[in-house]
């Protein structure tokens, strides 16, 4: 526990959500209001590739107005990158340039925001500073609309994702239903290994408007089942059957069936881009003769702030603020988790910390015993589970009709 | 002009919207309001099909607060239907069917919800009742996202589905520059032959996240140009580009690029199903080599009602209720439609009544002086026009954090 004075860098890391900059917000409001420990507060530009560059943004020089309305904007308002620190003994490099910039502009605070591959950053830079005898204090803050990581109840992110997921399936469910003729439709939701918010759908069940059949990648998927699947469902319901699969589903052997469904060409040769509904569509109008649409939700579902989960938005900013407060506490080497209570039937939550190590390069799954109906549904306990995770509603003010998202100044940070 | 007494009819016809519900909201809502001239108030099940098959539910036996709610409820409560009347001439059955049931029913009221096929429909059966001595008084409501409609300043749907266009291309725009290597990403918006949700596309650029090119189907398509148009944008920002193009996008020869870039499949031989977007991304990918990311908006752009614009909603509420009061008053053989008006900057809109053959089976499309940057941008023309339709926020209150969407009983109507 050591109680430190210096800058503070904040970067951001992965895939965006909804709500990544409501956690910026956190850290950004909660920080500035320490100067006597946080004397100046970075933004790097494109997470740990701009502390490697020397590109991060002053953010004190922000309008205190454009950080509020941070708390509503989609996207990585910083820029974001996906970039996997080597193991320092196999190449100290990227160690060595980080060492000499936060020593540069005496960065004694480091949070970074992501999924897996991000606390596993957090974790390495740690680790490293600290043999090398550099006081700095380190937080992950967790983020990802995947839902996959451990040691937390649920990651920022995965409320709103999940609500636009269960809402629009709400929606499409009408949209789906309306002429007397019949109609196959497949969506496809994001979640390479984890099917958490390709079960969100199974929420729109709950107001009587769900899907009638479920993918998730850790059932094996098998394409003649699902022909089999979406067939008994037309034959019950006159030619009607809403399907949604994950990105993700895979054979028994573990392989992405879009992959090997991939390389569609058209009549040019030209590849086609786009997701396995694609061509599970054009199986079932072959197999099942029926008229097929499929959906894929796309970068849709994790940019869609219009439709954020307020509770989603809070939990965000409170994982953003809480790590500044633990580090300035003296706290390092942790990721801050939610914990979830309930009393009395009331959704609580809390914020925590564990040790880095444990989000870091593992992904939690849903649970085999809350799939049900034959690898196509979800159960009461996942309703539970998620439910109150999509609740509220919180986002930008309207100008001209449309979001007003923050615009940041992005002054170059100098020490 | 006829002051009758009688049944009521009303149907739904074509592609749904976010708001044809809030019409039908509208003219039940006014039509109970007058039991002295309305002794009955039908809805068809799937437009003139449920008029043929004497399928119907009767709207005086719903719960009121659940018509109040299908303001907000997207898609077609009672049922779409496609069906194109044939000429009397030709084919006298289905009119004599009509008024068969017209007679056995009293219905003295008909009023009919749709595009263009729609109001060729009303004006068909409208002048074959006149001819034979039936009087009923008939009213086209219009709708479609397409804006299509002649006589009308604009068609109740658009307003909300344009709201949805520019939001999501925002959402887009800021996802969609998140990393800091290059990306293209191609969105494919509705309309076959007008470009007017297209080019609501631009609407974004207006609060400065729009996308950087816009192909509407009113100017002939290249792919050539379209690839560099793609490549001018990509050199001068960073290999980032964001195009929008119509479903309807045509070579100089009519021909619609879809259909010509159709017929893809994949490794196994199945069809691809999906729209130009995908074609177009493959293209791009292939003669520029940069990452293309298409996204089709596919239905929901027309179901969103979670983003339903209030001025759309109102308008498309008083365009029923408005309908009812013009048939009570003897009004026949017309179409409702908005009239804008410009007052001291501030936008209004009423109702008129217009003859029904003036919307029959005719298409508005978007004015050639109002597309600019070499077949890529729209006007601030365009921009005026578009922007007030967009305003304000009406929606499905919620219940478990998801839109609480009107539950019609659906009885089956009696004599």
């Amino acid at each position: 526990m050591k109680n430190l004075k210096g800058a503070l860098m904040f970067g951001q890391s992965g895939g965006p959500t909804s709500v990544i900059n409501s956690s910026a917000a956190g850290v950004f409001i909660e920080a500035l209001k320490h100067p006597d420990k946080i004397t100046r507060v970075y933004g790097a530009a494109h997470g740990v590739k701009g502390i490697l560059d020397e590109n991060f943004y002053d953010i004190g020089k922000e309008d205190p107005k454009e950080l509020e309305l941070l708390k509503y904007t989609p996207s990585s308002a910083l820029g974001s990158v996906r970039y996997k620190l080597k193991k320092a003994a196999d190449d100290e490099t990227d160690y060595k340039r980080i060492l000499e910039v936060f020593k540069k502009y005496d960065i004694r605070y480091f949070f970074y925001n992501g999924g897996n591959d991000s606390m596993d950053t957090c974790n390495k830079v740690s680790k490293y500073l600290a043999q090398n005898g550099y006081e700095c204090n380190i937080i992950g803050v967790p983020k990802t609309i995947d839902n996959d990581l451990c040691g937390t109840d649920h990651c920022p992110g995965y409320g709103s994702a999940a609500k636009y997921v269960a809402t629009t399936l709400m929606e499409l469910n009408l949209d789906a239903k309306v002429y007397n003729t019949g109609l196959v439709t497949i969506v496809e939701v994001m979640g390479r290994n984890a099917g958490w918010l390709t079960a969100a759908s199974a929420l729109a069940a709950y107001n009587g408007l769900g899907p009638d059949l479920i993918y998730l990648p850790e059932t094996a998927f098998s394409v003649d089942k699902f022909v089999a699947d979406v067939k008994g469902v037309c034959e019950k319901n006159n030619n009607k059957c809403i399907a949604v699969v994950s990105e993700g589903i895979k054979t028994a052997e573990g392989k992405y069936i879009g992959e090997f469904m991939a390389s569609a060409t058209d009549l040019f040769g030209h590849a086609q881009l786009g997701g396995v509904c694609f061509s599970l569509a054009g199986i079932v109008k072959e197999r099942l003769g029926v008229k097929v649409r499929p959906i894929e939700f796309s970068l849709l579902q994790r940019c869609a702030a219009h439709l954020a989960s307020k509770t989603d938005v809070d939990e965000a900013f409170e994982a953003g603020s809480a790590a500044v407060r633990y580090a300035i506490d003296g706290e390092t080497d942790k990721m801050v988790v939610l914990i979830r209570d309930v009393k009395d039937g009331k959704y609580h939550c809390s914020v925590e910390l564990v040790p880095v190590e444990k989000a870091a390069n593992s992904e939690k799954t849903v649970p085999k015993e809350w799939i049900t109906g034959n690898g196509t549904g979800l159960s009461k306990e996942f309703i539970d589970y998620a439910l109150p995770l999509i609740q509220g509603e919180a986002k930008a003010p309207l100008e001209n009709g449309l979001p007003r998202f923050a615009r940041l100044k992005k002054v170059k940070g100098g020490k």
